[in-house]
């Protein structure tokens, strides 16, 4: 997956959003603790707001928009530093999570289950309450 | 994003491979350091492989076919724990890479280059030769 780099990927400046249909995965962490807040995806204009606001900006698959986010909740995520894999075609933000959940569920990360011989299981403990920052649904 | 947990998936045994056809992204970070190793996809088989072997497979969407991570360097990927995310698309490993490096270019990281204003910077050193590894290109 990263003999691409031999063949130019260093020379480009933005990662490979054509590879796959235009988008890139986004693997967010934090910053300070190195835990997986979540994954995402980025379009170009979305990397290109990340990169000029400092503030994590991706593309919602399912709304087929720009997201940024904590544009509802205010919980913004602070970008500290952005890295790109080998073949430029996944990106990693380390971030500082404002309001300290990244998860919609209200969860810090939205990887909170884990996968064993017996199924799923929640190891996390929520840290906000879904309603209070996002509204009853 | 995690609104689907709502609706069922804690009742789902595997990851919603169907959402983006058939593969689902795969974050692989280091379990005692918690360094984002690489981003790569699995695909039901893969999945199925990576629970069975608790070595990672992933799908190579390169060549088209799984890939089980150490095949032609030794430098398998010791699982430790799986993860999914709220809305069971994305799938974090945690795991002990053998060899050092999980990175083709010999890097420990396939994040090995930041971004900032000046452009793409090499912040990482190698670790191993990927001549040594993989044999002259």
């Amino acid at each position: 997956m990263c003999k691409e780099l031999r063949t130019g990927h260093l020379m480009m400046e933005i990662p490979d959003f054509k590879k796959r249909g235009g988008l890139v995965p986004v693997v967010t962490q934090d910053a300070d603790t190195g835990e997986i807040l979540m994954l995402a995806y980025m379009n170009e204009e979305a990397w290109a707001k990340t990169l000029a606001t400092r503030t994590a900006c991706y593309y919602s698959t399912s709304r087929k928009a720009l997201w940024r986010k904590g544009e509802t909740s205010g919980h913004v995520q602070e970008v500290k530093e952005i890295r790109v894999d080998c073949d430029a075609d996944a990106v990693l933000l380390k971030v500082h999570q404002i309001g300290g959940a990244a998860c919609h569920e209200g969860y810090k990360s939205c990887f909170f289950r884990t996968v064993d011989g017996d199924g799923w299981h929640v190891v996390e403990t929520r840290v906000v309450d879904p309603e209070t920052v996002y509204g009853k649904k």
